[in-house]
């Protein structure tokens, strides 16, 4: 799973039947303790299924992993939160 | 799911008959508030599910998400847009 | 679906069965309008599955998507070559 | 299959029913060597199926392959520790 | 398929079932000339399945594909060597 920060949320009408009622929420790549990752950056948007709120850190699944965490109609989610991390232990 | 910005659309003759009638949207990465990403900057084509015009900044899902937002036949596409982004709340 | 343009081919004696048969073309990304992202360059070995030639700007699709444009035996083809780029419309 | 060294583990009360119990590690990309690769580094967590320890080098599986060295309920997984390196033969 | 050059291979003793008695080939990417990519660098470990030894260049699958070319079980494998490349024609 990736580790993420979530920093917003988008608002979007008109899309998949299968994102309705879904948190869509932006996350950027993070480190364990926070920091940012050197190389790439890019936000995605993942759909959250624990509660995640701003400003945590969270592990997020890609793909099938994604889909499955919720219940159908389920078709378009490629992206998931499925945990929020407490704490690091290096 | 990715941010990413319609920039335009290809045409194409010769292709899978899984593609024949869809609108091959070609997009670049976004962040939420649509500025650039640092680092790699690389164009695709997505088949678009949502009504997506020139300009808007959408959400696009990769692989068996891509394929299931459309009806059969639908093996070719592995990319597809699933919303239209209305609105960032950081 | 990726874009890229087709370079040249590779020959393979010793290779998986599905691969029997096939067209193993070398491929190189590009935006839509021909030129070179910004970033990594990496070439990758596709199957045509379009009639592709060299020095044309393609569709390329991944994973399952680049098996289910090939009848049986394909298990080893993880991209397919699934469309010619007539023009880019911006 | 990836190589990582795994540098930590992370610690997540709420999260997907599917990682209860599960020990997740936090892991760094790396060369057979031991070295760092060049360009991105990206810290990211993966579910030991192995008995991994910190500082140890590990081959790391992404997608099905994850969830699949798991019992179910896995779906959450999507990025396992999958074996332990005792020794690079260049 | 990635294309790779086979620089090593990796001795691992603790490790999925899956992967008994598996070749673990270190990979390094290539283009088809043999040159080495701008950009990232990362080695991987692929299963071989057609007979590769050191310094070849091989074609490389993911995911399904590379889970499908063994028999079961085939669980961990995320990536394997599908061929081995003889020649490029530009």
């Amino acid at each position: 799973m990736q580790l993420a920060r979530v920093i917003g949320s988008v608002v979007s009408t008109q899309k998949s039947p299968s994102l309705l009622g879904k948190k869509l929420m932006v996350i950027e790549p993070v480190n364990a303790d926070g920091s940012s990752p050197a190389g790439i950056y890019q936000q995605e948007v993942a759909v959250d299924s624990v509660g995640a709120g701003e400003g945590e850190i969270v592990l997020v699944a890609r793909g099938a992993s994604a889909r499955w965490v919720f219940a159908e109609p389920n078709q378009a989610i490629d992206l998931a939160i499925v945990g929020i991390i407490d704490s690091f232990v290096p």
